[in-house]
């Protein structure tokens, strides 16, 4: 089975929904990312935690398979995260975001990892994602998220990672505003006239698009009918997607367009709970379960 | 073949977007759904016009096969509406609303008529929904829709005619309105609940979700890289969905979701030009091509 590699953030995270608050909680692009991806093949796990974060936590991860061994600890605060949910649990509106050791991070992929066919480099400086692309011996597959922020202040260096990574996952908002248009559809083929084989538009609730050469794939959101917390829902979905596809080894159309529902499955176990005690607790059968739900609901 | 009957306006739209600008094109409710329908059964049509309205209008719905006999032209001003709709194309601002006859309109439906199997009774003053209800003498279906305006307004006489119907179809956001949740699924189960065997939430770009008891599905819309004109589209997917339950004679789930499939493929039409343009000139042929696009779109 190839190894998955992701680079990202290990944070915690302070929640408000309008129903309930969360302090000091497990979150994170990594952390999610992870937890999803762990249940389809073994994920190789990159990121940087300060004084204060909790071995607990790192021994979650390891207890679901995750090989932390690529996470640094160093002096200082760990990420912290301050958000906010409106009643549509959909937006986040972060309150404050305290980088800590996050923000000085210069990492170099171990040796040991350099051997990872698949690759996640989740929301995270475009030059630091690109120079951890260059670290990686062969990739088969290469994947990236990015956010508003890279967006407006890298733009240059995101356009050139983009060019060079296999898939290219982003919210719905983003592509809009990264390609100045409503459309996203328009939006996609632009992003894929960089380079990517694959485009995905994450759209919350409304589901995912995906967009190749020869392929427009549209899955809806898994229906539920309680969002308790949707941090991390894109990552989640970021993990079963690359999850997917290094366990089936191939990245054809059809194997892609599957990779999408299982993502889309991954971020409704996430966003069910608080945190990622909802990726935490899922298993192979509950995925495979909502997967054949998902179909159901779209064919008539 | 089973008929049709459609109650609702008959309208003069001055449609702004931020790429053009139509005045006096023919719009209304009952426009879009006859110009849907009739591509799949009889329609016959009950609306109210002044002495401005062109006799060329007209003409344009008989020549598609639309019984006009129940459209009375009244002395005043026809119904026009102002419209403007923002870089997104999808939510009308309204800068102005002339009722003009259609404010003092008080139908009878036309003894020809009463004996129509299948009615959608547009977007009206709820009370005139239910009074039109209980002039058509045995209906099989009975759909119907409506807006925030009656929702603010009439949430009583609204409540009331959605029992008595078949299928409701309703706007995201006004659903969301109506059943205080900002949860689609949650919202559709309130509905139902009131007495209808089907919902249909309509989503915009979003596609449209279906909720009978026994039952959720979900489409997309029609992928389009230009929408032009968003105007009318709910209505051309009502004329859509009911045209294609006409058509088949039945209303089991399986039908139902068909059916969805079609008037979002109608809605497709009825966007990509001005006024009922798009939906005038759709055919048979186009119309099942989609319906196949669309089924491929979410295959896995």
């Amino acid at each position: 089975m190839p190894h998955i590699l992701v680079v990202g953030s290990l944070a915690y995270d302070d929640v408000q929904t309008p129903y309930e608050r969360r302090r000091d909680v497990l979150g994170g692009a990594a952390s999610y990312f992870s937890l999803a991806a762990r249940l389809y093949a073994p994920v190789r796990l990159m990121g940087v935690v300060g004084d204060d974060f909790r071995e607990s936590d790192l021994e979650r991860l390891k207890k679901r398979g995750v090989d932390i061994a690529g996470v640094e600890r160093v002096k200082g605060r760990s990420f912290r995260w301050l958000g906010r949910y409106d009643h549509d649990l959909v937006t986040a509106e972060t309150i404050n975001t305290d980088l800590g050791v996050f923000g000085d991070w210069d990492p170099e992929v171990p040796a040991a990892f350099t051997d990872s066919e698949f690759v996640f480099l989740a929301n995270i400086l475009p030059e630091i994602q690109l120079r951890m692309l260059e670290q990686v011996r062969a990739p088969v597959v290469v994947a990236l998220d990015t956010m508003n922020y890279w967006i407006e202040r890298k733009r240059d260096a995101l356009t050139k990672v983009m060019s060079r990574v296999d898939i290219v996952t982003i919210n719905e908002a983003e592509a809009r505003q990264f390609c100045g248009t409503h459309n996203v559809i328009r939006a996609a083929r632009q992003i894929l006239a960089l380079g990517p084989r694959a485009v995905v538009i994450k759209r919350a609730e409304y589901g995912a698009l995906l967009l190749t050469k020869d392929r427009i794939f549209w899955t809806p959101a898994y229906p539920l009918e309680e969002v308790r917390d949707p941090t991390g829902a894109g990552d989640a979905f970021a993990g079963g997607l690359l999850g997917y596809l290094a366990h089936s080894g191939t990245v054809d159309d059809r194997t892609l367009c599957r990779a999408v529902l299982h993502g889309t499955v991954c971020a409704s176990f996430a966003v069910e709970q608080f945190s990622v005690d909802g990726i935490e607790q899922a298993d192979q059968t509950g995925v495979e379960a909502r997967v054949r739900e998902l179909q159901t609901l779209v064919s008539a």
